[in-house]
């Protein structure tokens, strides 16, 4: 996978991320890597599913890396977000960011978490124990009819 | 290796630390990746060499990740720091550190690499183009005369 910001349907390994942002400018790398949990507030996750309208979100994706190249010096990102069903444990994002100094790094990475869950059109599908629920976006504060992010997508296009 | 918290003279990969942090309790990891950089302040390195005092460091890093065990709930830690002959680009050290939630594995990770600094006995040589430098100590603040981490280091042991 030659992109630097991109959804996928396959499993991850971080170093696809890690790669593409080493370089000989950069002293520091920050990975945040999100993974199933089973157990949120005392309810078991058995997996997920996730759904993403593609296009649209790894067009948000490029755009919070070119945040991070606006904000921090000399910062280098890329992020991968998985898509379909996912087992406990399995990883479902990467974010690599790399800068010269560390301090950078921490402060890009945590930016671009709390982007992505802002901004990108991903759908996730909690299959608990007792039953399922689509969540409407990834802070999970409002349900999926109420906020559908593809309908801002699809306007942005 | 087993180990979670080592010191080696091979490459490393980031999997190594991240592979044993990942669980079924955590939702995130942070992962700090350091990497030898060609430039500091305009001087240019050409290659690093690292040294340390093997049994003590590994010591230093198992004390760090317990820690963090006391400091974040339900946080594991590894950490590995290679030594030897790094080029640029080549990876220094990686600390990975899961937890339930992202915000608790961004802070544990930046902790675990400023203790990094501060505790553990590796020297550093910095092999700049225009002459070498052995550097104290990791915060590069003191002289290798003045502040050798053997001395602190053998007491304890």
């Amino acid at each position: 996978m030659d992109k630097k910001f991109w959804i996928t349907k396959e499993p991850i390994n971080p170093n696809d991320c890690i790669k593409k942002v080493v370089r000989n400018e950069a002293g520091a790398v920050n990975t945040f890597i999100g993974t199933v949990r089973e157990y949120t507030d005392g309810k078991r996750t058995l997996f997920l599913e996730y759904q993403a309208y593609v296009p649209m979100a790894e067009k948000k994706l490029v755009q919070i890396g070119k945040e991070i190249e606006e904000k921090w010096e000399d910062a280098d990102t890329s992020i991968v977000h998985r898509i379909g069903r996912l087992e406990l444990t399995d990883i479902a994002v990467v974010i690599a960011v790399s800068t010269p100094h560390r301090t950078d790094a921490f402060e890009a990475s945590r930016y671009a978490i709390e982007r992505i869950k802002e901004l990108v059109p991903i759908w996730k599908k909690e299959h608990w124990e007792d039953g399922t629920k689509w969540l409407g976006d990834q802070q999970e504060k409002t349900s999926y009819a109420a906020n559908n992010p593809l309908k801002e997508g699809m306007r942005d296009d």
